[in-house]
């Protein structure tokens, strides 16, 4: 069977993604069952969505629900999930902020380049309209969010003409030289999941935020990877201790249903008509946003989710210190987790090995083995993923 | 209650949209109901998205079966329902194709671009990378399909810089005085959704067709708003005979589940790591995506869709006869409809009035009233949406 949907799948499906070709068929939390009935506990969670787990029935009766009444109408009428939604953001932020709902990562993206260009135009004499991200960034895969993408290898010459406006710097220092009076905005993720799990440090990204205040430029923080709860609190920005003008959602916001966010303090630069979407926002991905971001609320509040963090870290150190052979450094923040391995080869091999023990790794940048687990992984998957991973390094050359 | 709803959605909500504050509660069918129990027929679908009709039974179990079991993996993993949506849109559409999945028109758009544009880098000595569009399109709201859709309003400087390589056409025939050496593609869509749901003619689109596949350049279908059996048939492509290289396709594809899809024949040009998406093809969407063509697969087969589209026909030109006085024209295909009416605030004064009697009803272009009803709508439903448009019509001065 697993041959058959492999064939479906090179026959029909474009190729873009180097795919496995397990079935799976069914989730329970963090683990999940392929055809066969082989589980797996799963370190990716989807690469960071399914924060509060597969199968999560909080979640899937919320949806069941809402699918049975309405699951959309066009936003030329007023949606309440999506207004509470959009409440409960702000509230969980601690920002007086408004939201802007659409349907992915790199949208919410396109949509925070919007509002800082439209700032840009008019509000001053004379135009700014540059962005500045930072090397090994990722922003989305649309044409401009490819082009805002620091990876010289992400602006093919197939993909061109890119709009103009981007350029990208190595360190959060080298910012303050390559500003200029056309500078409008400078976005940032404060740890860089494509690109390798590296957490910026806090006194330097607050001096920055301080500094582009000062001088009216946006800060933009792309929270599609770091936000709801990913690093322990709900937004990287609030353990980071500043407000930027901009922050995106994406992922993590409504456990598996497509759907990304523009948060902005600056809540009247867009007008209507400036920007939309047909899904954007509708009842189906804010209600389900609404169950997610409420059980992540009160797992936090409960404790529970500093201690799966406490408990997940002490694991993830032992293995790290125990293969010190293989792993040359552990980094990241909450659960969102990174061991730089000693070269290319030995990660795809721990991939690879990983997924025939039963536990699902990911890869970052060139050389950092990534873990991106359910927020609401339990003790024992957390001990049996770590067993297979374990496991997998002692098969590794 | 409204009242309160209205400024929580007013205080958290970035104003994009001119909402109308009707608390919808509950869906049936062609029918929705708002909090106090009024009932109103949609012959909107959320703007032709609700294809199958509010809480759709089988699609809702559909829905609710899948998040029970798995909502969401990484694209790194095969996904079943991923993989039987794209070998149905294949089958339905009767063109050779693999699709790549995304999560709104838009996206799709971008992917349809970016493979054409590949294809313009690639294939050829000198580059190709221009696109052209019509006047009165619209692709879509990220900065390049925003430069893409052929409406100078859209094309606000305070969203520039965009992308070079979008020019437009008023017309079919002056597309063949555009073309130069470097065009790659021309997109358009059949019947202009959003600019006033004018069909183009069968035989200028063939022969458009015809020319330029002899000359090597791509013809882009933007089906995002006429696929999915809006017109009749799976694709309007199918109406009008002709096998475009990429066809877009969005809305209606999953009851409501955002997606968005890039259908072509041309399999090889994208390879992994060309394009991604992180929730686009999902277990969710596709899931979603499979109950509903299989419904409306049924449906058309029954004879019941075609039934379904004379009796609105019908109806919908006994109004327009009766009111001469108010409209001038009478266009569109299938279960895709406009009314061109004498000037633009009439058509304001009309979808106002009609909310009040009980019938939800678009604008397109400047003034045209626009019909996207629910797919399955029953004949009462229609027999009492015509009334309650009649009722607001009578109101109009
Ligand atoms: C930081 C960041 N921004 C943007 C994106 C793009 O999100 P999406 O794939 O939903 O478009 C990603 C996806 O991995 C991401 O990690
Ligand atoms: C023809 C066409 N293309 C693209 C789009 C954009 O789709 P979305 O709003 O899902 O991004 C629309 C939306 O109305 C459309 O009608």
């Amino acid at each position: 069977m697993s041959k058959e949907l492999e064939n479906l799948d090179k026959s029909y499906v474009l190729s873009t993604y180097a795919r496995n070709y397990v079935n799976f068929k069914k989730g329970i939390n963090a683990t999940l069952y392929d055809e066969n009935g082989k589980d797996y506990i799963d370190f990716t969670s989807g690469i960071g969505v399914v924060s509060v787990g597969h199968g999560n029935k909080q979640v899937a009766n919320a949806i069941c629900e809402q699918v049975n009444n309405i699951t959309h109408i066009s936003n030329l009428y007023v949606i309440e999930p999506q207004a509470k939604l959009a409440q409960q953001i702000a509230k969980l932020s601690g920002y007086d902020v408004a939201t802007f709902f659409a349907n992915s990562g790199a949208e919410a993206n396109e949509g925070a380049i919007k509002i800082a260009r439209k700032y840009g135009e008019t509000k001053f004499k004379k135009k700014k309209y540059k962005v500045i991200t930072l090397e090994h960034s990722f922003h989305g895969r649309t044409i401009t969010t490819v082009k805002a993408t620091g990876q010289q290898k992400f602006h093919s010459p197939n993909f061109a003409p890119y709009p103009d406006g981007f350029s990208y710097d190595t360190t959060i220092d080298d910012i303050y030289n390559s500003i200029d009076d056309e500078t409008v905005a400078v976005m940032i993720e404060l740890v860089q999941g494509e690109g390798g799990v590296q957490p910026f440090e806090k006194a330097a990204i607050q001096e920055l935020a301080k500094f582009l205040k000062q001088n009216d430029i946006f800060l933009i923080v792309d929270e599609v990877q770091t936000g709801v709860y990913r690093t322990g609190e709900f937004l990287a920005c609030n353990l980071y201790e500043i407000e930027p003008d901009i922050i995106t959602l994406a992922k993590g916001l409504a456990g598996g249903v497509p759907i990304g966010a523009v948060l902005t303090k600056h809540k009247d630069i867009f007008e209507p008509g400036d920007h939309g979407s047909t899904f954007g926002g509708n009842y189906l991905s804010t209600a389900a946003g609404l169950a997610v971001v409420n059980i992540l609320e009160n797992y936090k509040n409960s404790g529970k989710l500093d201690e799966t963090i406490i408990y997940y870290e002490k694991k993830l150190n032992e293995v790290y210190e125990r293969n010190r052979d293989i792993f040359l450094d552990s980094v990241g923040l909450g659960l969102m987790r990174g061991l730089r391995v000693k070269d290319e080869k030995t990660l795809s091999d721990i991939i690879k090995k990983s997924l025939e023990e039963g536990v699902m790794v990911l890869k970052a940048g060139k050389n950092t083995l990534r873990l991106l687990p359910v927020l609401t992984i339990s003790k024992e998957e957390i001990d049996e993923g770590f067993k297979r991973l374990e496991n997998a390094l002692s098969k590794i050359s």
